[in-house]
């Protein structure tokens, strides 16, 4: 039984840094999400495989906690996806998708998925969100992430995700582009008059903040002297964030503040080394240091 | 006896923001520090006004507990400068700036001002600042700012007045341009090595952060939903900040987080309205109530 349920991509990324390139690296969505979230709780993963996606990734993910029975395999080849970061890092140019296996993906989930109480949409196509939710029979906290291309292709959907889900997780340019709003303080308004109970709002090295109707929590970015790789960041902190409150059981907001600061553990470690790397290596004694780092630095 | 003093313009400035223009608004950064700090102590002001500076501005300064003994008024023209605020505020045009009198200031300190204990250089000529610090007898703390004009001209000066200093006001942009590193802590070290004891990076919207050798306290912006004219606002975080350690006495590093918290809250203010309204409509109760939405804000 996974009582932490993620649906999202599980890519091959071909990523190019002003270090280094690296070719078919695990990643996507459902591979950092449920790497961040295994200090915390084993994850159930929805998604798509092809049959080139290599086995010992698929290891990996099992010998951390992740339950693959959600994971088809589909004969053909797999999500693939290249981007390079220039100068800073932050930007990047995206130099190719290959959709392959994950085009016509339609998830179905395990019997026993189905009772999870904690449900995670990655940043997928919408009509994936409503899929899951739709077959999910138990949830205590919903949340969701999305992006640009299906704001830009399907903004219809991803409102109707929006109206059935607890949590928004959006950057601060999703959340404008979403709500047609430059302020961050009404844009998040907007989206909780929609229905979701928080938004949060994720802005890289700046930190993220926690949106709810009468409450507002900022957490600075933790400031690391080298970043060698963003990909991923965004997942990683879902997956600290939701790791946590499925470990706990509690969803009070003194909680969620919390996991605000265990996403942004997961995040901040995820950037410091190429793909999911720093995930493999770190381990529980490190991200509690790294928290009661957060701790001092934000406390007077 | 001043015991807070501050060099730095007192301006006449025309703002255009796509809300509103406003001609000879008083500005500068001497003006905007003295009525952010003026809610915790008085200060005493280091500049040049021309005959045509307006009495009741000066008027108000003083109602406001400035000490005007180090103001020189002198026959012509008084600084002005011009600004448009575009898009969503982040960006601005500098139309026009008249040096007019401010052109060969050289300030003289008035006896009771040669024993202040607290020094702010605002972001004047980096001659002026080296002067002042040689006109002191007994600071407890100082500190500076300044503008990319004078990193473009006068690096020498600015470093060489760096080295003189207890902590260094930067926004994100000079610190990187001076240091010559685009990572945030990293040129933030730098800077700790020529001198300071402290760096505190300003980052607007995305609040501060104070950088020590061995420590780092982040804070971050105050969530507004209408920001009306974002001009003084560094000048308004400098006066709460200094303020708050003239009022106090107190120069532990527990004191300047909560001086940095202090110099959020009056630069959040004052961007609320044009030019310093703001600063002249709040009072202490307002403050300290900004002061307990930060605790809640950050606090987990």
């Amino acid at each position: 039984m996974s009582n932490l349920i993620v649906v999202g991509s599980i890519g091959l990324d071909t990523i190019k840094t002003p270090f280094e390139r690296r070719v078919d690296v695990m990643g996507g969505t459902a591979a950092y999400f449920s790497l961040a979230a295994s200090f915390f709780t084993n994850t159930g993963l929805i998604s798509i495989i092809g049959t080139d996606f290599p086995q010992n990734y698929r290891d990996l993910l099992k010998t951390r906690g992740a339950n693959l029975d959600g994971v088809e395999i589909k004969e053909g080849k797999n999500f693939r996806f290249e981007t390079e970061y220039i100068g800073n890092m932050d930007e990047r140019n995206d130099i190719s998708t290959e959709v392959n296996v994950l085009g016509d993906f339609n998830p179905k989930l395990p019997e026993s998925y189905k009772s999870a109480e904690y449900v995670f949409l990655g940043n997928t196509d919408p009509e994936q969100h409503l899929s899951v939710l739709d077959q999910v029979t138990n949830p205590k906290l919903t949340a969701l992430d999305t992006i640009k291309l299906w704001i830009d292709i399907k903004l219809d959907k991803v409102m109707e995700a929006i109206k059935r889900v607890d949590i928004v997780f959006l950057n601060e340019f999703e959340v404008r582009q979403i709500f047609q709003e430059t302020n961050l303080k009404k844009a998040a308004m907007k989206c909780l008059d929609m229905g979701p109970k928080y938004i949060v709002v994720k802005k890289g090295e700046h930190g993220a903040i926690l949106y709810g109707r009468d409450t507002h929590f900022s957490i600075p970015g933790y400031p690391l002297e080298s970043v060698r790789d963003p990909t991923g960041a965004g997942d990683a902190f879902a997956g600290g964030f939701m790791g946590w409150i499925a470990k706990t059981g509690d969803i009070s907001e003194q909680n969620l503040r919390k996991a605000m600061v265990y996403g942004s553990v997961l995040a901040s470690f995820n950037t410091q080394n190429m793909g999911p790397d720093m995930l493999k290596k770190i381990n529980i004694e490190d991200i509690q240091n790294r928290y009661n780092e957060f701790v001092r630095m934000t406390h007077f």
